[in-house]
């Protein structure tokens, strides 16, 4: 891999926990733990970042969904999440739909939050990532150094908008907009950039802020080399005679099936990620890739994972290792739905989920070498951002992949 | 690639046309014509394949759909695809509403296949394919030797059920049932698959012939490169400027959500090839993977290729190579629902067709490299096989499972 990062670069004392370091074996199953080695805890919450540096250098900014860091957040961001057509599309009365739903949801996301510390780690794990990643960066590309750390989360703190604000009172004049979704989908990256575009309109008019676009990276080596580490450590908790037969199962978050229908690009570029992946790994167990966290009633994309999990084990296969293919930091789709709702409630200990890539300095090193070879390359985003989903009716996606593969 | 065949030991010669060498300039566009190059026509029809050894050697099965030579054919192909529950799951109605079906639609398949030159050139492109990779093995693998060639069609001739007894005859005692379809679905290869467990049940009893299986190859590197130059030949048809903004439509024959929903694995499977293709190709034009044939009310996996050709023209985007992706011969899928119904009807010139792989002898050589390494390694199966899908209900699927992956 061009630009390999020495690990003893990385802050690995910046990993430290600031969640007790008792939580997770308090209220995970032993079996869950037992699958865990690398930095499992978040760093404590940063001083603000980003800084002005009169327009030098290079804003990096990690662009997810986020996560409310504290119970009190959990309303605010389900409204925000389903107001969002693009990430659940609820037809032309979403604005009085979405907040009821909202609202009705709220008590029991709100207890799944308190269950799993009181909030999701996602902010501190986003900020460590930029700024160990800037850090990394200013040695390894310093043509375009300074690199200045934000994160835009689209439903939490820091959202969107407040990070705009702050890169613009802090003068930045060239941004790079770093998808932290590895494939690419409409309802993720998409929804994202639509509304850095929004923004940009509104706030930035005169164009101060110029932008390229890290789109998508579902197979780079690095990453992929992350997950497939992270899954021979899980499958050294298992007995060596039954190593060899754990069935992996990828799972990702499933897609409505109205979006996957209009020719979203995620479902083909998740297999890409799982693929690459078990080529690391020789293939050496038996696999799928399946798919969680549907809601609502109409269609998604399947099957689901909670149904394998336990269609598997009235099978007689109770060995699985779950892994996490679509998200990179733990939020509560890990902590609550996988290890509680799914893995705890198997009772089986032979059911596990490998460790999320967080802090890992291998990923960090992955998320390097991304950004230089974007900055290397000099494009503005990749070749297959410029194409609409053949199904697309959406005005919003057409201006703004105009917008940011032509640099306006 | 390990044992890379070079390329003036394949008979080119014996690729020559049997149809009339100006069929497809008469019926098809001329751009369709133009984005061709490769050999197109099939062989003439051959003598009968395989043949007693007493018991030496290696049997060489190629395993497809099939497809009807002669259009008096159609009726009896159509009945057993439509009896066939693992490729169109009709419910326990099947044996009823299948022939129904079939009946109904026999008319306009036959007058598709009368306009395609009479029948399908599949079992001529695979007899080649089968004699030609046995002689290039005999060569390359003489361990095995001598490598015997057979074709079992799942819905034509040669039926499974008379290659199998040709077998028996011809003393066969070691055969590898190498799939066509590139990429492992329970309704494709695991069809097949369970027809020739059915068959071995009842003809093999005693066991003559041991079975081993090639079960998939999504990204073998020599079909990538296959495709991938017949991508950059259709590509050079198009003026040099408008070259790098073709959009290219990988198109796979689609499933029904409910074997999707199932865990089938072709989905994942077939987007892995079209990004092993794209990374050939650096990723220098965009594309998409989309879903053809879709039959009947229920839901299937989308996006579909006609409206994706439809949605794309209408959003000015007129430049479409279409490359199929999910079988390697031609057959009606091809040259008549891409070339007339999609592409001829679009009366776009910049709309077109890949040339399918057929007697490409670098895909020759791509299989003959799959059936080497699979001789070499000496397994079964690939570790994948053994996993069932995690919804299936098929004690049959079961079955054959374990009678392919433990040998019995």
């Amino acid at each position: 891999m061009a630009g390999r990062v020495p690990l003893q670069q990385l802050s690995r004392a910046s990993t430290a926990a600031a969640f007790p370091s008792s939580f997770f074996s308090q209220r995970l199953p032993a079996s869950v733990v037992a699958a865990r080695s690398l930095a499992t805890a978040p760093p404590p919450a940063q001083s603000p970042l980003g800084g002005a540096e009169g327009g030098k250098g290079t804003a990096i900014v990690l662009l997810n969904m986020g996560g409310p860091s504290a119970v009190p957040e959990v309303h605010d961001f389900l409204s925000r999440l389903f107001a969002d057509g693009d990430l659940i599309p609820l037809g032309p009365l979403q604005k009085y739909i979405g907040p009821l739903i909202a609202r009705r949801r709220a008590p029991k996301i709100e207890a799944q939050y308190s269950i799993i510390g009181g909030g999701s780690p996602i902010r501190r794990w986003s900020e460590l990532q930029a700024s160990e990643t800037c850090k990394l960066l200013n040695k390894l590309h310093p043509s375009t150094a300074p690199h200045k750390p934000y994160v835009a989360f689209r439903y939490a703190a820091p959202l969107t908008e407040d990070t705009f604000l702050q890169m613009k009172a802090d003068g930045v004049r060239r941004a790079v907009a770093f998808t932290q979704y590895p494939q690419y989908s409409c309802s993720t990256t998409g929804s994202s950039l639509n509304e850095l575009w929004r923004l940009s309109k509104k706030l930035d008019a005169e164009g101060q802020i110029e932008w390229s676009v890290i789109d998508r990276w579902p197979t780079h080596k690095g990453f992929v080399e992350a997950v497939a580490r992270h899954i021979e450590e899980g499958l050294k908790t298992y007995a060596e005679e039954d190593r060899g037969k754990v069935v992996l199962l990828f799972s990702a978050h499933s897609l409505p099936m109205s979006v996957v229908n209009r020719g979203d690009p995620y479902p083909a570029e998740v297999a890409a990620t799982v693929y690459a992946v078990m080529q690391r790994l020789n293939f050496k167990n038996p696999y799928r890739l399946v798919w969680q966290s549907q809601v609502g009633p109409s269609p998604w994309l399947g099957a689901q994972t909670s149904n394998t999990v336990e269609e598997y084990v009235k099978k007689g296969q109770t060995n699985l290792l779950l892994i996490p293919i679509a998200f990179t930091s733990d939020h509560i789709e890990t902590l609550h739905e996988l290890d509680l709702e799914i893995i705890a409630e198997s009772k089986q200990p032979g059911i596990k989920r490998t460790e999320s890539l967080n802090g890992d300095p291998l990923f960090i090193e992955a998320l390097v070498d991304i950004a230089k070879t974007h900055l290397e390359s000099q494009g503005r985003t990749s070749i297959q951002m410029a194409l609409r989903c053949p199904m697309c009716k959406s005005e919003k996606c057409a201006e703004q992949r105009k917008f940011f593969t032509g640099g306006k």
